[in-house]
């Protein structure tokens, strides 16, 4: 018999149970979200698909062979704590999630080479001006992150003509792609004219983008001034230090998606700055029907013999 | 002795001049702008490259054998008319042209798509909401014109995962495309979700994109209601008809760059309008220097005995 698998996702209650009806064929879901479950024996189980989860869910269900996190990063999971040790814990990786992520991204940097945000304000005031227009292959966007989702918006950033460049912490061999690892990130930054993070929050990467790196950014490139585009976590960026290198001039720009603290407070200038774009961290949202595919797929994998993919390294955190 | 080359372009004077300096080397320029050439006589030259060029230029300039336009469209000179026959006239086709226009439309189709006409209304309001998102894939984006620029919109907007069709004129078949030609216009129509216009202005295409058309695209798809972006000639759209199929939600949203009148009228309600972005007939300005370099190419591989490329049918139009 197929053990059951518990789902611990605290996302919209009904695009969970949406999600859920018909999935998993012959295996049992005990969700969380129903009541009727909250006593309920979670020993001898091996399967638990969560996101946010209940502090105490791993004292009860004690015997899991996988964990799958709901979504692409695992900070709210880990953050959480109480999971057993050498338990693989899953990613969420999924082609829906990575083209949405490059749509954004992608998006944002043309938002940014096209000056869309003087043209909006020029059309605000009936103003009809062309501005000087450098064109995508004059601007170096560097992607710091080289995962499935950096090598994706990468590979169509650069089908849009942009230079690219990467960075990551440990070395990746890109073809067509200038890449830098760990101490090279001085020599990666200082040509970049739009920054886009794609990084995981872990103990390494938080605050990393504060006054001292937006500093190293290329001064006088083809946008005059770089931009900083943030779709990776909140806790990475010092928003203090975002306000202030906009208005000093040391940034022209930035779209976010994550902020150190969300939803983002009302209160927060971000919201006003004229060059800045904020989006709901809507740049890629899960799909939870692709997200139970895809654990279906890693569990059918798991029963015959085969290595989970995705497995995130906790001493890393990602 | 190369033969001079009359130049008669109503761009800014200055950044013609500063595109003349070094151009066309060995060949004497007669730039029209300059006053000390107005009476000037043109005959027994063998090249002009033109935009808005006067009227009586041709009653002078004779003997030209190949005229050349400073736009990627050949309407402007057309209008003015008085154009020696059986005289080649070549259009300015050019790499950099090209991908500035993928960009805008790239751009355009991401923003409708990624619905940030809706985001920087919230943003304004310092309201935090996810709204429903589809993805690319699940819209069609239709090309019409399937030239130089239209091509390379369409590869380009595939990569970023839009399912793409394109209708032209005359039958194009495009690698991994379905096209699209003269009767199967409303086919075409029926299933395009955003209507990308890349069309020449002809008089088979002045006001094409009017309320019958807008009520033939496809109502229902993934963005709900469909999008009409243009950026061929103004034109080719009724304005009155644009923005009362906005109003009665036959379109959900639209991109313009060209426009009936342009500048645009400062009375003109497309300003204001919700989901309509306005950008100042910029999508891909000429790159001047790009231009003479174009003509130069073109002039060597006339000299040199081959066909000039790029040549208009005037007969068509474009």
């Amino acid at each position: 018999m197929k053990s059951p698998i518990i789902v611990d996702l605290k996302f919209p209650p009904d695009a969970v149970a949406r999600a859920l009806s018909g999935a998993f064929p012959g295996r049992e879901v005990i969700n969380m979200a129903d009541p009727a479950n909250a006593g309920r024996d979670l020993s001898g189980i091996d399967y638990a698909l969560v996101w946010k989860q209940d502090p105490t869910l791993f004292e009860r269900a004690t015997d899991v062979k996988a964990i799958f996190s709901g979504g692409a990063g695992v900070d709210h999971i880990l953050r959480v704590g109480g999971l057993p040790e050498n338990v693989p814990l899953v990613r969420f990786v999924d082609r829906s999630l990575t083209d949405r992520m490059s749509e954004w991204i992608v998006l944002q940097c043309l938002l940014h080479l096209r000056q869309m945000p003087a043209y909006l304000r020029a059309q605000a005031h009936r103003h009809w001006e062309e501005l000087a227009q450098p064109e995508a292959r004059d601007v170096t966007v560097g992607v710091m992150g080289l995962g499935v989702l950096g090598q994706d918006a990468a590979r169509k950033l650069k089908v849009m003509g942009f230079h690219v460049v990467g960075w990551s912490r440990s070395a990746k061999a890109i073809e067509g792609m200038q890449t830098f690892d760990g101490d090279g990130l001085d020599d990666f930054i200082s040509q970049t004219d739009i920054l886009v993070g794609l990084l995981p929050l872990t103990a390494e990467t938080r605050g990393i983008y504060d006054r001292s790196l937006f500093a190293k950014l290329r001064q006088g490139g083809a946008l005059g001034k770089p931009v900083f585009i943030n779709a990776g976590r909140g806790g990475s960026q010092v928003e203090a230090d975002i306000l202030s290198a906009l208005h000093d001039g040391t940034l022209r720009g930035a779209s976010l998606d994550v902020f150190e603290t969300e939803p983002l407070s009302q209160e927060s200038p971000l919201w006003a700055e004229p060059n800045v774009i904020v989006t709901p961290h809507a740049a890629a949202a899960s799909d939870v029907a692709a997200l139970m595919r895809h654990v279906e797929a890693q569990i059918a994998r798991h029963e015959s013999g085969l290595a989970l993919e995705h497995v995130v390294d906790r001493t890393l955190g990602y």
